[in-house]
């Protein structure tokens, strides 16, 4: 076959996994909360009953990544096995456990004319994620949308390709054996990157796009879809220690921030003190963080109240290092601070640390992240944490979910009218 | 200048208008209700202060569109005197009597741990509209989006030039009367269709984008913009005539639907017909509308029962007429009726005439438009009529808002978290 040939054939391949997507999930939307359940558990069924055959193919998949010289981190992000395992099936018996938001009717007015006007919520339609490494977020992502009602195109990374299409496998296997149509679960077959853009083509099939991954391919979709997509990027997540800030829950919330898991979005990357604490305040916090092993890189006044600190670069107030590295600047005020949150941020998660209610107050106001927190750690940014149940990510886009996103985030809401013969006239 | 230095030229003009509308943003989210309907109110006044110099610009496009030998329907849509001129300013006067959505605290909840989590309504940021002909989209469409707490960048039509530079000279001039930041309104300033592309690639500093005009428009900017759209697309919208509809509700609401106006998108394109309605209530409805001027293109069926009916074409049933024209289709059941709307509906508006509460329920469930009736008219889907209290249009795109759009939908919501200390740990 020829390239333009075999790209033709490639964009009618992913053309009809969309079309028969969106055809599934007309079915999907009427399923009961019973069937989609149904599904759910039998897919943890059938996965379990094809670990030996998944976990080989998962083999397959650490081994070139291995073979390619793949760094330690990003192998073990691929492997399937042990607590994970355990993990990704106790993740569908509680998606089972959640509560179907599909066909819920809210704010029901009554018009002056006797029309009855509610909000149906309504599955979205064919949503695709779009996705790297972890092959586990197959099982996960699959799970959440079939639960609010859709269909879902997945389209994994190349590296995972064994151990998503064994999955795959056996989620379609599960929809054989229960209501769900086989095609609510899809998977782009190609490696191809081509695929991708093809799949970023089908906006008369699929009603929205969600990237996860780094930013190179979270910029390629934003830039090539035609489907809506709500971004997933990085989180540059700040504490503020306002100037009343308590010292024991501020260095408290900086480690929990900092520390408890590195390498997520919520974690802290850059803390930020009012003037009036820098002296009685931070350097306890920094001593606290750097005998955790956190290097500090710090303004001039920073510096001044911390030896250990080493001087920040500019481009350390933008940094996500997703490691133990924290950036720490000294700022006028409450103002200066959200000035600084907004030039450099990245519209994740910030927190302040106060006594101060105004102060309190006016932080949640004019901070317009997606999440912003008063005394707490940086770390409660997460569905599960925030009370959603489960969250297939966390939007940094405004439209339509911005934070953390539950079931309902994988659901619209359409208009409903009760009427008994009302004309406009 | 060369034609390259000309577009760049262009695209840092776009850029600069883009980046300062960013900066306005800022500023308008924080203001209170106040400030913003002061606003509302003194632009109200200024509108009527500069009365005669803007409909002396509004003069030179439609001399201009007459010139060019647009069509008499077109050339109307220009004009801003008269009725629309009232109307346009009560139009501010009413937004500034809509209640602020900005600031309300939603859904608050205490997790086990003690913190409080709850949604705090914001606005989206920077808002762009890219309409065409209607120069009174000018100030609607400014006002609702700096209430809800937005900046905009307006980008109207060629045609409507002049008379869009005048109110938007005027609105501008309100704010700086009143504490809003000039720059919360901006319009493109070329009628070169460059700028449009260049505004759709400002995803640094645009947040969403309105399309409200043709389907060459929507796909246009659909298919280019790298900033999350919410469509304004065709209205092809049904009335199912149930089998057991009550034939003068049946008429009434066939004739409202079609008649009461023509040329907007809620307006009835395609009645279908229970088999089992077609010889008892067809006949007296077709007669009805047809009394009324309004051309019926029937399928078979429909042919057999109604004399003046003439075929109808495969087109006929995806047709978007606005005009005296009502595509009429004969069908086996509800299921036949819901399969018809899924395949050449646009998820607009569907109503369904019944006396029968299953087929009520089912057709309100099964139909996924963004608005379903019962028993009423096609025309109550508008943001007034739903209760809204204005409406910056009706999207067909299922993300964010579906259906009519108001205040509410230049909003979004963040996550406020007032803790004690909380650590994840």
């Amino acid at each position: 076959m020829s390239a333009p040939e075999a790209e033709s054939e490639l964009e009618r391949e992913v053309e009809g996994l969309a079309r028969r997507a969106r055809e599934a999930s007309r079915e999907v939307a009427r399923l009961g909360s019973r069937a989609k359940n149904a599904w759910l558990l039998r897919a943890a069924e059938r996965l379990e009953e094809s670990r030996s055959r998944i976990l080989e193919a998962n083999q397959r998949d650490l081994e070139a990544a291995r073979a390619k010289g793949l760094a330690a981190p990003m192998v073990k992000r691929l492997d399937l096995g042990g607590e994970r395992w355990t993990d990704m099936l106790a993740g569908l018996r509680q998606v089972a456990s959640l509560e179907d938001p599909v066909g819920e009717i809210s704010r029901m007015t009554v018009r002056p004319n006797g029309l009855r006007v509610g909000r149906m919520r309504i599955p979205l339609g064919v949503i695709g994620i779009i996705y790297e490494s972890r092959p586990n977020v197959t099982v996960d992502a699959a799970a959440l949308c079939v639960k609010a009602g859709n269909a879902v195109v997945l389209r994994g990374g190349s590296e995972a390709i064994h151990s998503n299409r064994a999955l795959v496998e056996a989620l379609r296997t599960a929809a054989r054996d229960t209501d769900l149509p086989e095609d609510a679960v899809g998977i782009v077959p190609h490696i191809d990157r081509a695929a991708i853009d093809a799949l970023l083509r089908q906006d008369r099939f699929v009603d929205l796009i969600i990237p996860r991954g780094g930013p190179a391919l979270i910029q390629k979709v934003t830039r090539e879809s035609r489907i809506p997509v709500i971004k997933h990027d990085a989180g540059v997540c700040h504490v503020f220690l306002d100037e009343s800030a308590e010292p024991e829950m501020a260095t408290a919330i900086a480690l929990d921030s900092k520390i408890r898991q590195m390498a997520v979005c919520n974690g802290l990357e850059t803390l930020l003190v009012h003037r009036g604490a820098a002296r009685s305040v931070l350097p306890g916090v920094l001593k606290a963080l750097h005998e955790e092993g956190v290097e500090i890189r710090g303004c001039p006044e920073t510096c001044a109240v911390f030896a250990e600190a080493v001087p920040a670069a500019e481009a350390d107030w933008s940094a996500e290092y997703l490691d133990l590295i924290l950036a720490v600047r000294v700022v006028d005020d409450l103002d200066a601070a959200v000035a600084h949150i907004q030039r450099y941020g990245s519209d994740h998660t910030e927190v302040i640390v106060t006594r101060d209610y105004e102060s309190a107050q006016r932080f949640l106001r004019t901070v317009d992240s997606a999440v912003v927190g008063v005394n707490c750690s940086t770390a409660f940014s997460d569905g599960y944490r925030l009370g959603l149940g489960a969250e297939i990510g966390i939007s940094t886009s405004r439209l339509h979910a911005y934070g953390p996103m539950g079931l309902e985030s994988l659901t619209t809401q359409k208009f409903v009218l009760y009427g008994e013969g009302q004309l406009r006239e």
